[in-house]
Formats: structure tokens, C-alpha cells, sequence
């Protein structure tokens, strides 16, 4: 088994030299239009960002000049209790001195003043986890340098109270916590009722620099100290929150939910501040060069004149389609419109852009592979295959499996949407900024979400913009609306990265989040009201809409006519290319007629699990079952089986018509028998009279089947050792079903018989002497003979420590990673719940075990059963039917123990088929 | 990891060829005085019984000739479906032509016929468990044969009625269950009592006639067919019935109890029969080399003139002691002390020799190592080392550790049994057949005993005398009284076996097991009435008496002047061997200082597992502990953690002051925390109102902490990690304490913190960190230092997988054997009961898993575990704190993986110290 790359790969670019020996290590990189160390394949050390920049320079690009502060800065920095080396100050001085010569300012200089950007930047992108301050350098001297240079006091005065804005929040931890409690915010409000203007714009210089007072004042009253004035104090302040944002709760969360290391450290860039915001000839902007949301293959993004970046990304005004700035700036758009193909050619992958105008002229302050929605990875990787651009097998990587999910998302029944729409419920219009539809109750903050989603019903968040303290109210919701803020707004962007519901930007939203009241098109909405968000249009309507399956689920399950969609077509196209790639079959769990069928359209090629209890719940079945479970001597429990038997027949009838001639691995009874006995005084009276015992007769067996530790008790095959006559029932159905149906159908059924929490290979000879004997008089009986297995679920440590004998009774294994990880780690999932989050926040899992197979404890436990199994039948078949056969990283794993075939649930089976391709060609 | 030794070995003594090749295989072995076929070396082939009974003809001693079917015959019968070879007929037939041949008679023949006894014999001895038939070949015709040549018409018919009643036994299947329900001893006591006769030998052979008839027809009523009269039906039947009796139920029983593979098999011995019961001239007996009871040097033993062997061994009759053979039968017991003393010095240990003595002239029936109590055992290896006899290691090697036990046992408070004695509670005295005392309840069928035992009472088992029916009773029983039999009867050797406490043939007891009363010394005891035993002086005691230790206990603890016995010297000297030989320490589970000096006393080098949660029960300390667990916030905790520490130290003080610089693990808090909370609503209430709480207050947080699987739930170190601070008080506790200790006794104490339940790395070091960062505080505090250990448990198997990786963080592995066992099973401990005794007895398992360490599954974690974790930390201390490390074949395993120490306790520490010296040995 290889381990997971922990430490830092060895790096592309920049040699060892260049970077110094481990005593006297380089850690600042400068770079500037035509030169840069470093480049794209640097992002370990440079991180994402600085990469980026250096790559563009090397491009020769316009990008303003600065240097990187690497990631073994940050390493250094917590492994050393919040130290720098020695040297670093001279070397950050020596890299600002040539700053300050290329861009002819000095920084501190009260009349030509450098400004400078302090970004973070990790080796993959964690989009407003980690935190930025712009214009630092300003303070009352360098403020006049530069009104004088630009001649615009209102400018001048916007960058210095932007600038102590943020660098009060993200430096000096002055945070806003939801805006009603943000004290700058509040101040600029305020301070726009008193001037009765609605836009930041329309503020005069004057008020901007009253407004700077009223912010140092803020300063002043929430730490107790002055603003810091020296532009090199701001700056070491700047680059010490930048590191400490790294630990920060948040980043940690988002480190978490991408399963990012936290030992891979973040860089920090520092670049000479462009403007957006000098006047109407400039501007800012994020592009895409191509639809994020659906792929489609045209220049996307959108833009604001006169303003900072952090305006776009934080959707306080609501942004231009990109396609406008050709009249807006049209020398500026001719050159974004050549970087933008350059750059996708150049990185063969679809680009995300930032940039800012300055006086008409482009700088290019960023550039990475863009975010996109499900939808739009599958149609981009298909088309650039087309286009030549890449090959199939790297098509087929740069799809997150994971992501498959948004595809097959559910929709609003068209039908009921245009009722709503006639009927008046559709409230408002935003951006389609996060594909699907959901329909849930409204929440103001991300705490009342969180608080409501416990509760059970699902929730939308309804706010005027996200931030990241909003994330975890995020991942609690199914779908997010927001007031303000366009497609590559906060709210958008994670929303669509969670696969999550998203409406951005409705503007004629009246969000008041203290009060929790909503108003749009006249009507009043409350905490808890029922609202339906569609994030494929971006219709807001109010109330329950009921929703159905998606496009994709739509073209798999209803032959229409019509011509498939480009995004249907090109997800045919991505699941064929992953079927001639993989390895691995793919099965699915499913235990009833319909779920076999939709499983069997999503691909599923057999059942990796049919429970057989789920069976015994419905309608007439658990009476008699109840009764076989009360009984008091054998016979009487074979009375009670002699019932089950026509109904368990029934059942497997169905599913060996839905399977055709597909494997169907049927696991034996598994759960222990007081799961199927009512818990309440008044059902159990109920059963006692059905049945005709007495209620203490019922509630003397009910507690005599208690166990102290139930997952640990008399269940799986210790149920069929002792009671043999179920086991024998069980398969006598399947064996008659099997038979009846090749007679009917023509097509011969293939059952599998799965014998479960096997940890000794007697238990294993006893269940499965018992099976064949069973198998042998129905076939006699039935004048036929059917090919049939028998196995066994690995889920215990033992069965995997002595597989080598356990394989000489089974002629399959699969693994069960469910109950394998329970016992591997000696956790219940049914009481993890008490400690599993607070392990995975605290980084003590790497990741919830029973979510993400575990690598070096449970894999390792696999990789025994599997050697010792084939040592001792080299045939043997081999599988996962745990919930973790439909987890991508997962199936990682069974790719590299070369299993036969993982099974999952029926939606997660297009996950599976991707996921399954990539580990093949990763193998 | 070897594994046990399943197949045959490689045999000794006779020659591949002589055995002929597999596919015409020799299976029958003549053998007669002067020369045999095999010997000694060949109990695998021919069984015990066979190999010595050739192993004797061939040193020329006085054996009755025969043959032996070999064990490999009852492999080939139970491997092709009750069936023999098709030449065996013809062997059989050759065998018993030459028997004739040299007895003079013929088999069936009317005037003088051959008998013939047929009996078991497997590899080990096992007493009772197999069935025996004598005087075969005896029907209407040859009993006249008989008489004729024996002269003796009351000897003739008082075999063929044995022969009818054992044959209809064994055979036949009309088994005694139990002496009121045994149709031919009822038959025989009405016959007695219809002639008013006390002995069997006071009928006549007249009477005997009768009853020979009489037996057949219940022979003809029970089993519906006529007793065979064919000599040949009669051995075939015979033979058949041995080896069906290996799979019966006592046989399997017996197997489980003492591990003997069922793959093993027996052998069936055909041996001419000699007469005991000729009369006066003629006799028959048992007898030892040494006192099996007390290891003596002296000739011990029984007989009975004019009696078969079964008169001795059942019981029936009350038998002389050997010396007196001297008198009743001079010539014969000059012969029998030369064999005796012969045969010891040939096999170098205690033999246990059968005899028939024919007309005055000596027979041997059989020769075995002789079986022996444990302080018989300890002293005759022991003495026999000083004879020269054999060497110190066979001396070690000869001890089965569990037996140590035997000498460990309590006895009764002198002063208490004498004012017993004086106080007319003495009702009687038997034979002290099995050391120990013991006081109880009686039962007085093996049913009733298991019944009451179930209860948790002490049970005493009280019968006329024991069969192998009730093996299953005198395992529940505490001790064992018998009316009848001696030293050598079925319940003696028995309970000498089982380690139980018995007193045999008390004769004046009248026992009526089927009204459930026992009347001795004129009083009336019924079923469940006390009654006390002492296995050592043969008394009996009404009601209970208290148990205080063993001799060997008392001249460990009490340091008397008076001269040690010899069992007491010799014990000291193998427990001294022992410690020169072993290669694994011994350390002690021990959380209270007299339970330490205990240990001490008995050999611990330190304690192994100091469980920290049993000293919160005590008295004072329950009450700020439940404040802990009630507590609302982290202040309120440390709070009453505050009034726990001072309590807490003073229980370390206590321990380190009686362990003085042993080395002492302890294992910081282990158990879910509602372990510690009331359950009952009374309690509930009182703790409320303790605490100055409302009950709902109490009764919400007990709701809270309920758990569905506490076994895999919120406990170990995932508490500590929770509530950092229970841990750090826990530290301070044992620092402080260590430090107050090393102040004032000037021996400084070993602290070796244990963290429970890891699973993952991550968890121990934050874990070692705390405790790191108190010893630091705790250090300066007290200006001084001592050293310590953080180390932790491997009782999941995931530890077991990342050890390379815990390693890091310990600096010692204590494996939780109790734990890893249920983990890796995935059988909870609380609710096996359910099913791991019938697990055991379907020889699903080998063993029980909690008592015997399974080396296939739980020891190739252990074996893992200890690889990596050398491999990640070269001087990593390793030891074993589960139950299974006072377990002689688990010690095996701790051995063979290298392990420094094995801890277990108290009482069970001469036992481990000798097992792990076998354990050297044996390595």
C-alpha cells in the first residue's frame, strides 16, 4: 500500500541551489514581467498563487512586480513557536528595495509611496479561507503622496479607509462576524443614511477621510491601541496573520472538507498595488475562459469600473458581464481577450482571471485553473478532447468524481414550476450560480441554519452576501440565496464547490438579518418559512415546490426522442471512456425490484449487497417474522419460517428478474432479532394479541435479547449457527426463486450467498454445509441445476487475520467496511457522534473513517485478507459492499488491492464508474 | 508464530515399513510378554494404554496378550463414514487366532473359551471419558466353558452378568444417567434386597444366573433386539463403540476442557482377560508410585481381593490400601513392588500401575504417568531432581502451571474448624481426595449443581459417587463429596484434576438423591443447605466455615520460625528455578496496596496494570467524582477535580510506598463515564439532592451519556481527550504522589503512565503531552525529578496496524488482550454468554478467546504489533495486561513474540512464573 504524499514532492524550476542548503534555505522569490524564479510547477513552494504569478511573468504578461514568501517560510515559522530566521528581514528588505526600484516609488514615502497587496497563497486554492489586506504602505503622510500622484483626493482617501478596514479585520482581528457586527461596515452605513446615498461611490473624498478617523478611532476602542503608522510595522503584521490564518478555525474546516494536510503551509505574496478604483478608466474583474456553471465554451466573467478587486469577489455591487468591457475599455479588453486564449492553451484547462485596469492600462493580478460546477467539468473535459487540447485518460482526471453528484441532482417538476410561475410564487430572478433545485425553510444567519438543519427539515440561507464565517451555516443548508454578489462571489463559488443550491445577487431581496425578515414583490417571508431556490434558472419562489430528477437521471430513465443535451451527451461520453479504462466492476446495494432497476440504467453490472432484513419489515412479513422469533421450540419456529418462505420467495423473484443474468449477492440475516421486536408497552401488547401470548410472555423474550453491546453480540452468522433453520429457509427461498425465474424468464439468475460476521472459518463451513445442502434438494426437487456462490463478508478484524482459512470455504469475499471499521477502531457509529467531529476538527482523523476508508489501519487489515485469500484460493472472487464502495478516495484503495468489483449505493454508481476509471489510470 | 501441532508426528518405534505404506496400511498390533510391536514412543499409533501395554511386554513384565487397533483405524473410520478398511476383518481375525494360540483357548469355544476385555485408549489419558467392555466372548454356551474351567459357578455367571450389564451400557446404549435411572443397578439392588445382602459378593450363582436373565430382557426391552450371543458380533460391536464414544458427548466435553485436538483419535486394545474375582487367591487394584496426593515417596495404592478392576475405579466396594497386599497375597505384592520401582526408573516419573492378581499369580493391565495434585506434582519433580532421577529443567517442565493453583487454595481458619469440631459440627470423615477447603451449598444432582451455580452461590456437590455424566456439575461445583468410592474413584481423580476441593467415600453418609436428602450423625440435610469440606483432612462440616489461605500462602505471608514443610520448600525451589530459567517478567494487576504487598510476596516485579477508575468507587471519592461528571462547564469540572486530586495522590502514595522502585503502569481513567452515575431513580434522587441538584438535573445528564454500544463508545483515552483536564489531574495525582514517596522513603518510584484505547497516533500524543507538560510543572514544583514513562495500551486493532506510528509517541506497549479480543472478534464480552459456550462445544472455537489467547487472529495483531513497534523504536518496553497473562498458553505466545513481561493477578503469579519458564524452555 503506498501512503498518501504528506511532504513535499520534489520540485520542478527552481534547483536546490537556487533555493539554498537546509541551514540557509531561500525564501523569498521576486518576480516581475519577463522574469521570475519559479514557475507553474512550483506551487509547493511558491504556493498556487505565486506560481501563477511567476508562470506569467515567464509568459512575459502584464503583471505588476513583487516577490513570494514561500510555504517552508510557513513550516518554519510554526515549527520554530511563531519565529522567522534570522536573515529574513534583510532579505524581505533587499527584495522591497528592488520593488521600490521597479516601480520607481519607495515604500513610506510621504510623496511617491509604494503600495503593496499581502496575499496568502496555499499549493491548491481555498478561496476566501485564508485572508488578504490591500494598499498596506498608506498611513496620514504616504495618503497625501499619493492623492498628489494621482490627483484624486476621493481615491486616496477610499484606498486609506479600505485599507485600515481590512487590515483591522484580517491583522489586528477586529472580525466581522455576520455584518450586523461588523463596526466598519456599520460606520460606512451609517455614514451613507446621513449623506442619504445608496452606492460607496457616491461619497465625497471628505467623507472618506472622516471616515478613516472614525475607523482608526474603532481601531483605537477595540484594541486599545493606536493604528500601526510605520508601513514596515503594517507590512510584518500583515505577513505574520497571514501565517497565523493558516491555523485559523476556518481554514482548518476547509482543510478538513478538502482533506488538505495541515503540514503543506501557505506562502504569502507581496505585489505593488494596481488600482481599479483610480476613476472611470479604471476598473477590476474576474474572468473564466469558459462557463463555469455549464461548461460552455465562451469568454465569461464579469467586471466593475472604478473599483477594488474585493469588490467583485464580496458582491457588494453587482457586477458587468465581461462581454461589456469591449465598449467599457476596449484596448484593455482586446488584451485580456489574447491572455485569456494564451493562458487556457498554456495551461490546457479552463482558467479562472483576476485583473485590474490602471488608466486603461491590464495587469493580471491572478490566474489559476478555475472552479466549475459538475456540469461544466464534464462538458469541458469532453470538448477539450475534441479540440485536441488533451487526451481521454486526462479527461477522464479532471473530473471529480465527487461532483457527478450535481448532475444527477434533483429539479423542480416543470409542471409545477410554471403553476408557481402563473400562480404568482415566483418572487424574484438572481443568478443561476449553483445548479439544481432545493426547496427548504429560510434561515437568516449561519447559526439559525445549523441550529435548523439538526432539527431535520431543509434549510435554504438567505443573506445579503457570504463570508467564510458563513461556511459552516453553508454546508448545513441545501441551498443558499443571496442579495448581492454575482457568480464568482463568495456565496457562489463554495456554494458550487459544495454542490449546493445556489441564487446570487437577487437584488430586489430586503434581507434585514437582526430582524429575520425577508421582503420581495410585496411580500413579508420569516425565520422558518418555507421558500424553493431553482439554482439552474435562478428563480426564487415562495413555498414547498416539489423537485424530481435531473437532466441526466431525466435522459437515462426516459427514452425520449428529443436530442440529448450537450451536457447528457458529453456525460455518455465520460461514463463510456470510464467503462473501457477501470478495473473494477461496479455493483450496487440494493435489496428491492426498483432500486435493482435504477441501479442497472446508472451502470450497476450485479448486486454487491441485497440485505435481506430490509425485506422482513414490509407489510405482512414482520408478523410472522415476529412469531419465528418468539417461538419457543424449533418447531414452532419452523411453522413460523414456513410462512416466510413463499414471501421471502416473492422477494427474490423480483430482484432476480430485475438483475437478469448480473450476479446478485444476497447477504444471510444479519441484524440481531430484537431489532425486530416493538420497543412500546402498547405495540407489544399489540404482537401479544396477534399472536395469542400474553404481553409478559412477549416482553419476557423482548428482554431476554437485550445486550449490553449489540453490535457486539448474537448477530450475523452466530444468528444461523444457532438458529440453522433460518439460514436453511433463506436460502431454500433464493434457491426456488432462482429456479422459478430461469424457468419463466430464460435467463439464468446467478445468486451469491453472503454469509455475514464471519470470524472463524468453521462458522463459514457450518452456513455454507448448510446452503448446499439446501441448494442440492431444491435443484433435485426442481429437476435443475443453477451456477450459485457461496461466500463471505470480511467485517471483522479476525476474518481478515485468518482469511487464508476462511478462503477455504468462501468462494468470494467482500469486504464489509462498515462494521470493519467499527471493530478496527472501537467505534460505534451509532455513539461516535459524541467525539468523531471534535476528532476530524482537532485533526486527529484525518478524515471521518466511516466516510473515507482508512488507508493504514482498515486498508492495511484488507491487504492482509486479500494476499492470504488468493495464497490460499488464487480464484477467489473479492469486493466491498460497505458504504465506503462508493466513496472515490475509497475506491483508491480497492484499485490498488486489485479487488474484483466495489458496489454502492444506485446514484452514487456514475461516481463510482469515474472514480474507478482514475484509479485505474493512477494505478 | 509456530502453530500447534495438529497431524501426527513423526513416530518412534516402529518402522514406515512395518506400518505398511498408506494405501495398505498395518492397523492391528499383536503384543504379548517378551515381545510387541512398538512401545512407549509410539502413543500417537497405538495410544497411551497400547504403547505402555507394549512398552511392558517388552521389558518382559507379566502382560495378558492382545492386540491394538491403532488411532490411525478411528481416523480412517470417522474419515470414510463409519466404515473399516476391507482387510481389516481378516487382521482382526489372524490377531485373535494367535491370541488363542497362546492363551490355549479358543473365542466361542463351549468348553474353553476365550474373553476378551476391549478398551479405549487415545494418545493422553482420559480417565472415565472412553468405555471399556470385559469378559466378552461369554454367552449361554461359553459361561458353561467357564465354569467348567474355573470350577467356580459363582465366578461364571458374575462375570457373564457384568459382561451383559456393561456390554448393554456401553453398546448397546443403555446408559446409567445417573444411579436411580440405571435399569440393571436397580435390578441388582432389588435382588440384593429381596436377599437381604449388603455386598454384591454375599449373592450366590444361583442369583447371578437370575440376574443374567433378568438383564437380557431389559436388554430385549430396551432395545428391541436380543442380546448378541456371537462372540464376533459381540467384539465388532465392542470395537464400534469405542470409537463412536470418541464424538460423544463427555469425550468432546473432556477435549475442550483440555485441548486435545478431535482430529487425534483413539485406539481400541483387545486384551485376554485375567480374573480378579476367582476368588480369595485372586484380586485387583490401582496403585501409584507416590503419593499422588501429597508427592510422598512411598507405594501407594488400593486393591480388592476377589474383584474385577471396575469394583476399584467405580467405588462401589470400599478397597484395602496396597501395603496390606503383603498379607492377602505375599507372593503377588513381592512381584508388584519390584515392577513398581522397575517401572519408575524406566520411565522416570510417577506411574500409576492396574493389576489383576489370578489365582495368586500378578497381572498388569496397565502402566500411565501417573495423574497428581499440584503439591504432588511440585514435590515429586522436585524430589526426583535430588534422586538424580532428572534434571532441574524436565523438573520445571513437569509441573502443568495451572495446578500451582491446587496449593495456593484457601483452607479453613484453624481456630473456626476446631471450634467446629468441638462445637459437633463435624458430621463425618471420607478420604482426602482433593486438597483445598471449601464451603457451599449442596446439590445433590449434577443438574441442580449447574442450576444453583448459575445463581453465583458456592455449590457442593454431594453423591453416592460420580460418573462422567456429571463432569459438567463438578465443574460448576466448588467441591465434591462422595458416599463411596476411593482415592482412585472417578470423583477423586476427577476433582484432583479440575483443582477442586473433594472428600470421597465417606461411608456413613445415606444419601437419597432422589428426594434430595442427605442423612449423617443422626441430622437431616436438604438440597441447598450449607455444608463445608476440607478436601486436605477428609472432614465434613455442617454450615459454613470460613476459608482462609493455603500453606503455601501462610509461609509466604507469615514468616514463621517453625521448619517449612516439605511441600513448602519444594515449591520454593521451582518457583526459584523458575525465575532463573524465565526470560519474561511478571508483573501484577493491582490497584490497592494490600493487593500489592500480595503481589510482592508472591514474586511480582511491578505492576502491570494499576486500573485508576476502582479507586473512585471507594467511599469518599465517588461523590466529588459524579460533581466532575455532573459538571456544566470546564470550570465547575476542575473544580471538583480539585477535591479529587488530593484524594487521588494519596492513593498513588499507597501504592508506590508497597511497590517501592518496581516499576508501576498506570492507566489513566478507562470507563464510559455513566459507569459512575446511579441508575437506580432512589439514587438518583439522593445524588441530586448531594449535590444541591434537582433529580431531572441528575436524571437529563445519565439520559445523555446512554450509549447503544458503550463497549465501542465514550470511553479511554477518547474521555481524556474530551476532558483534557481529568487526565492532567490524573498526572499531577501520580507525580505528586511519586515525588512525596521518593522524599520521605528514599526509594524513587517508577511511574509508567498507560493511556488506554488508542487507536490512532494522534491521540497518545496529545495525550503524552499533557502529561508531559504536569510532570514538568509537578518537577520545578517540587524541585526534583524522577523518571517515567508515557506509554500506552494496544487493545484496538488499529493500534495493532499503526504501531510504527504510535511508537513514536510510546515509550511502552501493554497489550489489552481482554479488549483486542473483543474488538478483533467483534463479540462483546457482557453478551457471548449467549453463544460462546456452544461456540466452544461445537468446536467452533478451540477455546474460549477471553480465556485463551487465540494465536491466529488476536496474536498475529500482537505479532504486527510488536514488529513495527520495534522497528519505529528499537528499546520499546512490551507487556500484556489482558486476563490472558496469567494463562499458561497464552504466556507461550507472550514468549515466543519476545515480550519483556507478562502481568496477571496476584494469586496467579507463581503460575505465570512457572509458565513463563516453561515457556524459556520450550522456546
Amino acid at each position: 500500500m503506498k501512503s498518501e504524499p504528506r511532504k513535499t514532492r520534489k520540485k520542478k524550476g527552481t534547483s536546490k541551489k537556487a533555493r539554498g542548503s537546509r541551514s540557509n534555505r531561500k525564501y523569498v522569490f521576486p518576480f516581475r514581467q519577463g522574469k521570475a524564479e519559479g514557475g507553474k510547477g512550483d506551487k509547493n513552494l511558491l504556493g498556487g498563487k505565486g506560481a501563477n504569478l511567476a508562470e506569467m511573468c515567464n509568459l512575459d504578461l502584464p503583471v505588476p512586480p513583487g516577490f513570494t514568501l514561500s510555504t517552508e517560510l510557513c513550516t518554519w515559522f510554526y515549527e520554530h513557536g511563531k519565529k522567522y530566521p534570522l536573515t529574513l528581514r534583510a532579505d524581505v528588505a533587499k527584495a522591497l528595495a528592488r520593488l521600490e526600484k521597479e516601480m520607481g516609488k519607495r515604500f513610506g514615502d510621504a510623496h511617491n509611496p509604494l503600495l503593496v497587496s499581502v496575499r496568502s497563497g496555499a499549493r491548491v486554492s481555498m478561496p476566501g479561507m485564508m485572508d488578504t489586506v490591500l494598499n498596506l504602505g498608506l498611513n496620514d503622510e504616504t495618503v497625501g503622496g499619493l492623492i498628489q500622484r494621482t490627483g484624486n483626493a476621493r481615491f486616496g482617501w477610499d484606498a486609506y479607509r479600505r485599507f485600515v478596514q481590512m487590515y483591522g479585520d484580517v491583522v489586528l482581528g477586529i472580525r466581522a462576524h455576520g455584518e450586523e457586527d461588523d463596526p466598519f461596515s456599520e460606520a460606512l452605513e451609517a455614514l451613507k443614511r446621513k449623506r442619504k446615498v445608496k452606492e460607496d461611490t457616491d461619497l465625497s473624498a471628505q467623507d472618506l477621510e472622516g471616515l478613516v478617523a472614525t475607523y482608526k478611532e474603532l481601531v483605537l476602542k477595540h484594541t486599545s491601541r493606536p493604528f500601526p503608522d510605520d508601513p514596515m510595522d503594517q507590512l510584518w503584521g500583515a505577513i505574520g496573520a497571514v501565517f497565523d490564518s493558516w491555523h485559523n478555525e476556518r481554514a482548518v474546516l476547509y482543510r478538513q472538507m478538502n482533506s488538505i494536510p495541515s503540514g503543506w503551509g501557505t506562502a504569502v505574496n507581496v505585489v505593488a498595488m494596481v488600482f481599479g478604483n483610480l476613476g472611470e478608466t479604471s476598473g477590476t474583474g474576474v474572468a473564466f475562459t469558459r462557463d463555469p456553471s455549464n461548461g460552455e465554451k465562451r469568454f465569461y466573467g464579469e467586471y466593475l469600473m472604478n473599483a477594488q478587486g474585493e469588490d467583485v469577489v464580496a458582491g457588494i455591487r453587482t457586477p458587468h458581464p465581461i462581454a461589456e468591457l469591449k465598449r467599457s475599455s476596449p484596448k484593455a479588453w482586446k488584451e485580456l481577450n489574447r491572455i485569456q486564449k494564451l493562458l487556457e492553451k498554456h495551461y490546457r484547462d479552463m482558467q479562472d482571471l483576476e485583473f485590474t485596469i490602471e488608466d486603461g492600462k491590464l495587469y493580471m493580478l491572478q490566474c489559476r485553473t478555475g472552479k466549475r460546477t459538475g456540469a461544466a467539468a464534464v462538458r469541458i473535459a469532453v470538448d477539450m478532447v475534441r479540440e485536441g487540447l488533451i487526451k481521454k485518460e486526462e479527461a477522464l482526471l479532471r473530473v471529480e468524481p465527487e461532483t457527478l453528484n450535481q448532475l444527477l441532482q434533483p429539479i423542480f417538476h416543470p409542471e409545477d414550476q410554471e403553476r408557481a410561475r402563473e400562480g404568482g410564487r415566483l418572487l424574484t430572478r438572481g443568478l443561476n450560480a449553483g445548479p439544481g433545485a432545493a426547496t427548504g425553510r429560510i434561515a437568516f444567519t449561519a447559526g439559525d441554519a445549523e441550529q435548523r438543519a439538526k432539527g431535520g427539515d431543509p434549510v435554504l440561507l438567505v443573506r445579503n452576501e457570504t463570508s467564510p464565517e458563513d461556511i459552516r451555516g453553508m454546508q448545513a443548508s441545501t441551498g443558499i440565496l443571496t442579495a448581492r454578489g454575482g457568480m464568482t462571489s463568495h456565496a457562489a463559488l463554495v456554494a458550487r464547490q459544495m454542490g449546493k443550491v445556489c441564487v446570487a445577487g437577487a437584488g430586489e431581496l430586503q434581507i434585514d438579518a437582526k430582524k429575520r425578515v425577508l421582503q420581495v414583490a410585496g411580500r413579508t417571508l420569516r425565520n422558518g418559512d418555507w421558500l424553493s431556490l431553482d439554482g439552474s434558472t435562478g428563480e426564487v419562489f415562495e413555498g414547498k415546490l416539489e423537485t424530481r430528477p435531473s437532466e441526466v437521471y431525466e435522459s437515462i430513465f426516459k427514452k425520449t426522442r428529443k436530442q440529448p443535451s450537450a451536457l447528457v451527451q458529453a456525460f455518455d461520453k465520460l461514463m463510456r471512456w470510464s467503462d473501457k479504462v477501470r478495473k473494477l466492476g461496479v455493483r450496487t446495494n440494493a435489496d428491492q425490484p426498483d432500486q435493482c432497476r435504477t441501479a442497472v440504467a446508472f451502470g450497476a453490472e450485479g448486486i454487491g449487497l441485497c440485505r435481506t432484513e430490509h425485506m422482513f419489515f414490509e407489510g405482512e412479513k414482520i408478523l410472522p417474522f415476529r412469531e419465528m422469533i418468539l417461538a419457543d421450540s424449533p418447531a414452532d419456529r419452523e411453522k413460523a419460517l414456513g410462512k416466510l418462505l413463499p414471501l421471502q420467495r416473492k422477494d427474490f423473484e423480483g430482484i432476480f428478474k430485475a438483475m437478469g443474468q448480473r450476479p446478485v449477492t444476497i447477504r444471510t440475516l444479519d441484524p440481531p432479532l430484537h431489532e425486530f421486536l416493538p420497543h412500546e408497552d402498547e405495540d407489544v401488547r399489540a404482537l401479544a394479541s396477534q399472536l395469542g401470548l400474553k404481553p409478559a410472555q412477549v416482553q419476557a423474550k423482548i428482554d431476554s435479547l437485550v445486550e449490553l453491546n449489540p453490535m457486539l453480540g448474537h448477530r450475523g452468522c452466530r444468528l444461523g449457527i444457532s438458529f440453522p433453520e433460518i439460514t436453511r429457509m433463506q436460502a431454500r427461498a433464493i434457491f426456488e426463486a432462482a429456479c422459478n425465474v430461469a424457468r419463466r424468464a430464460k435467463k439464468k439468475p446467478r445468486p451469491e450467498i453472503m454469509i455475514p460476521l464471519v470470524g472463524s472459518p468453521k462458522e463459514l463451513a457450518l452456513q455454507a454445509a448448510e446452503i448446499r445442502a439446501v441448494a442440492e434438494e431444491v435443484f433435485t426437487h426442481k429437476k435443475m441445476r443453477l451456477p450459485y456462490l457461496v461466500g463471505t463478508m470480511i467485517e471483522l478484524p479476525r476474518a481478515a487475520l485468518v482469511a487464508d482459512q476462511i478462503a477455504d470455504h468462501a468462494e468470494f469475499f467482500s469486504f464489509g467496511t462498515n462494521d470493519l471499521t467499527q471493530t478496527t477502531y472501537g467505534i460505534s457509529r451509532d455513539d461516535a457522534g459524541k467525539f468523531i467531529p471534535s476528532y476530524v476538527e482537532r485533526e486527529i482523523f484525518e478524515a471521518d473513517p466511516f466516510a473515507r476508508l482508512d488507508r493504514s489501519g482498515v486498508g492495511r487489515l484488507m491487504d492482509l485478507a486479500v494476499r492470504d485469500g488468493r495464497r490460499s484460493r488464487a480464484k477467489i472472487k473479492l469486493g466491498i459492499c460497505g458504504e465506503h464502495g462508493g466513496d472515490p478516495s475509497s475506491i483508491e484503495i480497492c484499485q490498488e488491492l486489485n479487488l474484483d468489483y466495489v458496489s454502492c449505493s444506485p446514484f452514487r454508481i456514475p461516481i463510482a464508474r469515474l472514480a474507478a476509471a482514475q484509479a485505474a489510470l493512477r494505478s
